[in-house]
């Protein structure tokens, strides 16, 4: 395996506050030697865990970089015990375009994990960040929104891990971060993950999917950024007890799972998708969910789709236009169910 | 000024109800003799008032779509008095692609009334309606979401009129839709809203803003339904009286106004806007209304943005990202405010 | 009305051969102060009538530009008595893109007529052809192919005309070309044809469709080049009689009309299209004709279209995919049919 | 070698018709979970051998996905003896489109065999037919038609191999398809080929070149069809003889081969191509084949090319626009040539 | 003719320094009611001209907004007598995407003049400028720099005049400016040049090219800023008298013209332009003037272009690649040449 | 690994001058069979060593390949003693659009070496000539120009290397190409390069950038032909003494080096960078070496850039424009600094 060609001006190991990027170079047409520096932030102060804050992970999901920006201006090196590295816009290129993959070459961040020292630039910064990042973690928290395409209810989410060590962790972790859901998952999206690539070094880590649709909305910033801090806490990286949903006069987070890919409800027709219900309503498997509308025939009666699973309305569709193969309706299940 | 090119294969003046399309000829690359058809229906019965629905002026935004098919599958002949003409995907090849502008000639549908005959196919589109359907109404209602780009509280709205008559009738009607909020408002947009193009033949015209962010949800679709039957029967063409929000055991139908253009607030940094408000909240003009993120230097302060304009949050932008120029958010204001 | 901007290194008016070009001017990014420059022939020799042929009015039509980049080289001033304007690429920018449109402003040459002298490039370029160039000449003859989207039989056509003495002179000519088919038809393409700009100027227009489907193949480049000299015979602009199918030893020119727009086919569904006949079959109304594919739902059953008229199947769709609007099937009938 | 991402709701193994797709997870700007569902369909009875027929290898190429998906329909069960498993549109994104390669990664699916499970969407599926679906086959029909840029005779074709007893197997399956022509050919175009991926495996593998130009006509279709029950009789599948051209009142399907590279003529001018002759005539080493013209020159001479081979001209262009490198022309040999 | 959308925060005829923008609205896909707000600065004190300095009229040309950034920032209103008006950046989109044309509906703002006040956004700001700017100058000053396609050496320009006292009053101010070279010139670009708008309304118009092939360079930034200060100072507008380049120790401004169109030397055939001279060479009509090679044909002769114009060369392409009818050379000749 | 594609029409080791092409498979949406040709001479006579040149690496450049043309068409076998490999334009589709990657895969040649054979089309090329051009070479010399995005001092470079022999075999060649600048340099640009391909077998490679901004200058054509045929003698395959820049009347090349990442200065800022410095002017680090301005913004003061080391400015931005990461300053040390 070869070399790679990202460099950096922040310097691990040093004690204190560092903000600097990571310089990927990037030839393109309009820059013979250019690079792309994705932003990066430690700080760092004594003994203690190292954590790593991972936002924009894909453009268009705007919780997570912003939450970010504010804890590297907030965070004092005195404040902590131990390290807190810090990417609030991984896939910067992508960020800066407000969509999800990213412009220079197609690709999708969270899908090239472990990535490659010689690939495209996204497999190249992926590369980067599992060869010399996230060794030196303790735990890694991946701060998502759902994007342009998909409106979730706010939650944190670990995978079914095999590991009985691992996965108590990651629960005790997971439990701490005190957004309205908390699930456990199988994902249907392939392999590339930045979470695999973590999960198999036998680290924590954890997903945050807050905010949706492309959106900004302050109750969702506010979630991940309670969220974030509660991570730090339980680390014991920041002094203090999570703040639980309790404490601040909310109904307790509540825990579910996806245990499958029947799960995700996927459109079979192109058209527009109205969806039955609204995040958090509970849907009975065999009923109807939604249907899907045919703009170009009025007469056209609309297609029915039938639950596949019973329980809560965790995500659906954001926008009203569906191809075949997207998903519109996500149904998560009480352990139980 | 030449002849329009469209053809249609409904008749308007026959009884009963039709369903058909506008023929609009299109030549493309990939199609030298091909068309556009526009879907519309027409649903006629006796003497009575003609009015006019339309969904689709732009791509992206569904309600008015979904509830307008749903409208024409469910509306029958003998329940009509007079005519109810439903163009339910004005701008077809926008809606179909789901984006605000016709790929086609990348044209705003609601900026280019009256349109031109030999125009691009957008243009021609626009002027057949303004020639052969607007003379024919006694009232348009106009049902937009605010798409991609706007998130916005459930709105329906009328301009500052000068005819003392035109304004009171048109008055009428947007107080029988009982949507969340009523709007008296001033454009900031430019000139070709199909909104003037009717105002100007002195018939009633109400544009509603139900629903955003390219989103469908049930909520949303319902106002959209109700509004539109409540119109039917305001003007008489179904029967019964419109269902107030009262009725249904909401509050009353807000009336507030957006007099000029300071209440459009302005990004004038490119970079993540930050809302500190939800729609709905009230804001004090002077006071802070949001935040400009720089993603790319962490350390740089957020650009705050102060109101400038008292008055309650009634839009405000979609997406996280902003550019120079765009609307970020809009106040309106209680009258007298 | 504006000057036109296109100036030419051909003079219209002296004797002998001239091969030049008409010089626009065309900003772009890559060209500042750049130019097409459309390549125009001029055969001059004594008294005699005027003839323009026109070929590459499309792009990615090819038997029209061949047979007249021959007819350049091969004809001499002294076998023409009157005047031959050749151009053998109008819309030089599509011609070179090999598609139907311009790619500089993505418009169609042929549905731009009569032009603007300030408008986009083929605007500009239809504005000189139709101020500087039609006013010379006695007949017109624009030699299409189909291109890529139909498949045509080898026909040559003139509309249906209001002037008899106009019909009769464009009659004579029609009849003189000697295709496999003559077409007297009216068109659903809308305004903006070099076709209606020559009528309406008193003179005579023919419009060849010789090949199609973006191909050239030997036979339609010799239909092409026949009945171009043909023409020039028939007006005595070179010596000779016209050579008649029979002489060839083929069957007689078939002569039928295509009256209205029920002639066109057009699909209601997309998916692929598969005629169930060939060019030259007759077809019945009410018959099926072809059947939409969809190709995402093996076992939903094809789509049938019946014919709407009783004739010859003398154009279909060339690639099998199809959008709703595109022209799968055109029908002539025979007259009285 | 990781683990393919694919999944599909048919259940190879069990007896009876089943439709369904293969489930590729794709990552888009405008869906985050979204899916690529390729069709798939699988008919089994008892015992027998397992033949797998695809179509919409390529993107429009249209005889292969109508031929079947009329014949996933049709065939029944009780009539198969042994196995069929259908693709009717192996590159999905690519048949929708249209192209020949896939819209989402640029990619010929045909020149990405054995794929990779970890790669591009469309080296993702290549991965998946090679890894889970070519072992169960003992043959491989592969239906394709030219595309747009290529006019072909139809043909059944088979490559050069070295293993006689594979070579024989194949021969003889070759014959029983009974199009116009069968070739024995050798390739120019690189690797990846699903050709050589079932070859290797030691197993028979056809490729079918019926149609093209993007066409799709019913003489091309039927060929199509008959040859895919021929083969099907053949293995003894299905029962009956193969209906033998003869049998049908045609000339016999001819044998000719493609040697060696010399066979594909290539354009080494960019210009318009017209070949000197059609599909089917002789041809005859060093003399005239065809030209290319320059229309922005009309002056010019055009480029005569020469033949390299003599031989039946089996394949030409299909566009008249050629670039540096197209085929413009392919040569069969008979054997003894 | 309506009236235009465009506002501006910035109130003409008020005292003093204001910098703020013209607001035009402009729909797009991502911002419904978004606008370009191009920077305007106006600067006024007492009686005395207007003058108003126009930069970025096309992207991709870079000294004038620098110089004008600058200006805006030094300038204060005491120093001032009568009014100074500056857009830096005239056509904004076109301006930060370093384009000639506008990115949102890809025209050149210096070809749409005198505008549309319903077109598309270049023609909106354009007719804004023309109704409410122009008519309050007494000289317009278009800074330009050649751009991304053209190598020009630094010149003031003005055009041939009929008005004599125009042309006087215009001769004077050029003579000003100082740059290394001075031209009176004819266009070969057809209409809508600000230039011929600023020029019908009887007033001053100067053009200079300063700089090119998109780069910024010290010296070219030089002479721009001094040659607006002092055209400043010959309309008494700030105190002082030109800078003459004597007084700078340089040669003096030559003066030549560039009386027509065959000063413009155009290629012929698309390939790699080699110019045989420097820009400030004396060039000889008949003489070679450069050559251009064919990279695909190694042993092809580069085709050489003779000079079609003795004197100096004063342009010539940017880029090695030349399309044809793209100018190569520009050579002005000495009064009397 | 696998065997490549790529096929050539020149026999190495035949003794003559051989002008054909590579030929490698390229299956495009518009060419199914197509080929890319990129162009090859050998001239080859007798015993001596290989020496390869390249031109047009990268897209945009255009000295390389003009004087390589030349070079092919002037050098006669009998000159020659041993071989002399002329590629004149490397990525040749690159080359074709003017852009320094690959229209066809987006990718820069000179990042992709060694390629892979199964790889995209650029990557075929670089395998083919990494494994059969390459160990044939006793020394590659690599001409290129800046590009489109740079403005460079003529130079030749050789990079630091470890190998003592290697190292002084490449001074004494560089010493030979008399260039206004020699320079010894570390790259920042990342892995893939030609460079280290061939450095890595152990021979001789330069790398010449002579010229810039996408420009062809007599003067870079004369350096790069002349340090060409200098190189030739260098290494005895033609007679002569290298032409040294003292014979000529010329200033002594000049050596300098490029020690570290430092001597690349990179824009933190988007906007316009204003270099304060010519090429070869000298600069003092900790001093302002240029500054960007916003134009969006007149008032904000322009971001100065301080210089990180002392030496000579040999490299700056072409382009006005600039993006965040991009290298606006290149400075080298004169050995000692």
């Amino acid at each position: 395996m070869g070399q790679s060609p990202v460099s950096t001006d922040v310097a691990l190991g040093e004690q204190g506050k560092q903000v600097g990027y990571l310089r990927a170079p990037a030839s393109t047409n309009s820059s013979a030697w250019g690079s792309v520096l994705v932003p990066i932030a430690v700080i760092e102060n004594g003994e203690g865990p190292t954590m790593l804050f991972v936002g924009g992970n894909h453009g268009g999901e705007y919780e997570g970089p912003v939450a970010l920006l504010k804890l590297i201006r907030e965070l004092q090196p005195e404040q902590v015990r131990g390290r807190v590295i810090i990417l609030p816009a991984l896939n910067l290129p992508a960020v800066t375009a407000g969509m999800r993959l990213s412009p220079l070459d197609n690709k999708d961040m969270n899908r090239v994990f472990p990535g490659r020292w010689n690939g495209t630039i996204t497999e190249v910064i992926a590369h980067y960040i599992h060869e010399e990042i996230l060794p030196l973690c303790d735990a890694v928290i991946d701060l998502h929104s759902g994007g342009a395409s998909l409106a979730l209810m706010p939650y944190i989410s670990m995978h079914y891990l095999d590991d009985e060590a691992q996965r108590e962790r990651t629960w005790q972790a997971m439990m701490a971060f005190q957004s309205p859901l908390a699930l456990v998952m199988k994902e249907i999206s392939g392999p590339g993950l930045l979470d695999y690539a973590v999960e198999n070094m036998g680290k924590v880590f954890l997903c945050a999917e807050v905010g949706g649709v492309g959106m900004l909305a302050p109750a969702t910033v506010n979630i991940t950024e309670v969220g974030a801090r509660n991570l730090l806490k339980h680390f014991g990286v920041i002094e203090g007890e999570p703040l639980s949903r309790e404490r601040r006069g909310l109904s307790p987070m509540q825990l579910m799972e996806i245990p499958d890919a029947d799960c995700y409800q996927m459109a079979l027709s192109a058209g527009i998708y109205e969806s039955f219900y609204e995040l958090g309503d509970r849907v009975e498997a065999g009923q109807p969910l939604g249907q899907i509308h045919f703009v170009q025939y009025p007469l056209r009666e609309a297609e029915v789709m039938a639950a596949k699973r019973s329980g809560m309305l965790v995500g659906r569709r954001g926008p009203g236009g569906v191809a075949v193969g997207d998903v519109v309706g996500v149904v998560a299940m009480e352990t139980g169910d």
